[in-house]
């Protein structure tokens, strides 16, 4: 068991920093546990400074060493036991079932992007060979491939604690694409957080690697994360969280003397569609699938399914209702995500265009939300655009459509979305003409299926267009997450001595190489 | 014959805004020409409602159909013959041996870009095949690939009136990726801008695509920019040109409510570094292959040698003092530049401690600069971050470092700039020392040569760390800039008649896959 102290981590030091102190918040008991101290700009200096220091080694460790790395973080993690899954379900209330799933993700994850590296071959190599006699000038050699950025600072995310907080998706990406991390934990699960520092400081003495690759830096309020991200040793910032939040990140990022990108992952109220054929043959397994949605980790998703999208059915209404009111009531992470929910609620249930469909209470103080539908027209969705914000929470609203025109024109005036899903087997004109819309609204299209539930793997895209997401083409879950840190470098004319493996005449590496053009395992 | 009329093109009408008037100017004759109207909001208004409809049907175009319509701009641009040489050179002076060079260079591109959506492998197409019956959960098939992103605004630049203005390379990948395109022309070669206008404009007709994929916006001042950057319906933009200029539309994309990227290609000093024993060894042949590259385009290439990196060397000295005296003054673009590189020239002259090696006179209202060398010691330069300011023209500044431990030390200062040049045969482990170094600074590494001249293939990187460019992974020239005006979008659990092309499981479009990470050209 390891001693909970309340501390932060800056290379490889554990400190208690003189800031304000902060508790966190046992839902279940409704009582404050944990206390930690804020760490301030005196704590960022360190971090960065070993960061930057950290990079110079960091950043030319071959693919091999790195998936090592990963890998034994991943074993670190495990090696945590029951302790990490109590105490983070005494900080979220999220349950140990959950919490072992997403460990599971983690571990995964971590693996996945050590498997990567290992291979080598995500750094898009690319080789053009030289033709000296070409007229009227020679063609030179040029060789590209994707190198590191920098420190990348990371914001922990309340909502998945394990799979995008300290050790998640992107700490791992930007880990695994050869860049030293700085995590601004989360101050609803600080002693999570500190857990797994303990294990990636474990992995970095075990590998060997200079100690300033990672810190933690534990804190509450913003100056934290302000004055972390204008750090001019930053490169690059992962966050997932409010679109306010988000964005408040980007203007500070966009306004430094050197400007950084911000990938962060925000909101989304990401709508499923139904077609009127489709909803007759299949509204009680729709209704079904989607409260299963709703309800998976008491809506507090990203990919939560916040509106339906379809024409009236009463059996789908009903079946809807019943299925959200008989499902049991989960616990949310916070007294801040509880109290903004309960405003939520109360907002919806004051519009005069909205009926509650099964009305519940929702005390003041309590942790324990109902799981709530609301019903709308077509035309009055269309007509106010507040009805488009995200309400996090175990929460969705069904847009009745008087018909397939007026679903399209819902389709057209979102705004972007991490996700859209389609249920359209009886309507496949509508479906096409639903997914041309779409794909130009959301990162992810799901057709028959509910959008809660994000797979990680090459081919998963988890961003979509502004305000989903900051850097619409990139993802934050899956591997393809990792080109976000690195940057394409080119070398002309290099003697093969002096260039990378990857772009090595004899590609010791044995990846795929786009060649004059055509991708290749050959040598040179 | 075409003749110039002074206009603006708005999806396929030609009209004549109501806007500011002005002219553009004849750098030999020192007197101006033909006179162009401004336009203002209304004509953006027009050109983004026109752009965004047609990307309705263009996002939908096969990429055989793009290549069409990619050759056939090259092809018309070809059969505006000798008209198109001598109108651009009355406007630049740039000489119709550069510019028949650059129209080749422009054609190239175009069709290079024409082969990649022939091919149709440039959108990165994953797929991850379902396992229904998985443990916890099923995996669900999912597939990914690069879309377009929507109408891209496009900046002329001045000093490649081809290659990088109304159909340069921006504007040719934007295209590629499927975007409608509008180009805000550089007031200094409107004529220019007006016949490639022709030429698309024709091109767009035979190809039967809906007018609205392209429009030319001609105008002066900054207001145009502005309001185009701050249109809703714009999604993306591409510069080339000052530091300050691409800062400026930066910082109105990223104030917008949806903010945009802005891929700006800007300021860069592009040093130079010579090992101290390769600069023994090859003296004169470097000193002799740097003023060539000062003095190529009258030094008005983003890529020129701003700076050369050295120890103490007569014979280098005076060899590119003499080459640089000897080398015939060529012509600047416009007046702007004219006034300002007299205003560098005059604070460089000034430096205390800056010796310019080959003062000569440079008259007020000329313009044909002297090609000027300076020269200051490494610890000078080191002192003076004004310095590593770029001075638009043919100048360069000799770093005359004490030993090797000084120009590491240049090189760990460095910007982010587009390129660095080291030529170190003679010193292999500095070689080695120089390259950790400016990988880490630049978008570009070149051995043994110098970074005018810019490769356009498939592994070229014009781009680097701010201020160099605005975002660091993406790259101007060559066949990779096409994905900046695309995103991926994920299809998850789609039918196969849904899905596109590139998605589908029997590959019609044969092209490498990554299937269950794995690249491969086989069908599912």
């Amino acid at each position: 068991m390891i001693e909970i102290k309340g501390q932060s981590l800056i290379a490889g030091n554990w400190i208690t920093p003189p800031g304000k102190t902060f508790r966190s918040f046992n839902p279940y008991k409704k009582e404050s546990m944990y206390s930690f101290a804020s760490c301030g700009e005196d704590e960022i200096e360190k971090a960065a400074r070993a960061a930057n220091s950290a990079f110079g080694q960091y950043r030319q460790l071959d693919g091999k060493s790195i998936g090592v790395f990963l890998s034994t973080i991943a074993d670190e993690i495990e090696a945590l036991g029951d302790q990490l899954l109590e105490v983070c379900d005494s900080e979220t209330g999220l349950g140990l079932a959950r919490l072992t799933g997403e460990r599971g993700r983690t571990c995964g994850q971590l693996r996945a992007f050590a498997e990567l590296t290992t291979k080598g071959e995500w750094v898009q190599a690319s080789i053009d060979t030289a033709i000296p006699d070409r007229a009227p000038v020679p063609k030179p050699d040029l060789r590209r491939m994707m190198k590191p950025i920098g420190p990348v600072a990371v914001f922990g995310a309340s909502n998945f604690p394990f799979a995008f907080s300290t050790l998640g998706g992107d700490t791992a990406s930007a880990l695994a694409a050869g860049n030293p991390v700085i995590v601004k934990g989360h101050p609803a699960h600080p002693a999570t957080s500190e857990l797994f520092a303990h294990a990636i400081a474990k992995a970095v003495e075990k590998c060997g690697l200079p100690a300033g690759v990672f810190s933690l830096l534990q804190g509450m309020g913003n100056e934290l994360g302000t004055c972390l991200v204008k750090h001019p040793l930053i490169q690059a910032v992962g966050f997932t969280g409010s679109e306010r939040g988000g964005r408040a990140l980007m203007d500070i990022a966009a306004a430094r003397p050197q400007p950084i990108p911000v990938f962060a992952e925000m909101g989304s109220i990401n709508p499923l569609f139904v077609g009127p054929n489709t909803l007759q043959a299949q509204a009680e397994s729709i209704a079904t699938g989607l409260s299963g949605s709703v309800c998976m980790g008491t809506g507090q998703f990203c990919t939560s399914p916040g509106i339906v999208v379809s024409v009236a059915s009463e059996v789908f209404e009903t079946t809807l209702k019943t299925k959200l009111s008989e499902a049991p009531r989960g616990y949310l992470l916070n007294p801040q995500i509880a109290a903004s929910l309960q405003a939520g609620l109360e907002n919806l249930n004051n519009h005069p265009q909205l009926e509650w469909l099964n009305r519940a209470d929702f005390e003041a103080g309590s942790m324990t939300p109902p799981n709530a539908v609301f019903k709308t027209s077509g035309k009055d969705f269309l007509a106010d655009k507040a009805l488009s914000e995200e309400v996090f929470g175990p929460v969705t609203l069904y847009v009745e459509c008087e018909n397939e025109a007026q679903i399209m024109e819902v389709a057209d005036n979102l705004n972007g979305n991490l996700t859209a899903s389609v249920h359209a087997d009886e309507d496949r004109e509508l479906a096409k003409k639903l997914l041309n819309v779409l794909e130009q609204k959301v990162g992810r299209v799901i057709y028959n299926s509910y959008p809660t539930g994000v797979e990680v793997c090459p081919s998963q895209q988890h961003g979509g267009p502004y305000p989903a997401s900051s850097v619409s083409t990139s993802t934050s879950v899956g591997t393809g997450a990792i080109v976000r840190f690195a940057r394409f470098v080119a070398y002309q004319g290099a003697p093969d001595a002096l260039l990378p493996d990857a772009l090595k005449n004899d590609n010791p590496l044995g990846i795929y190489r786009l060649v004059n053009g055509e991708l290749t395992t050959a040598s040179i």
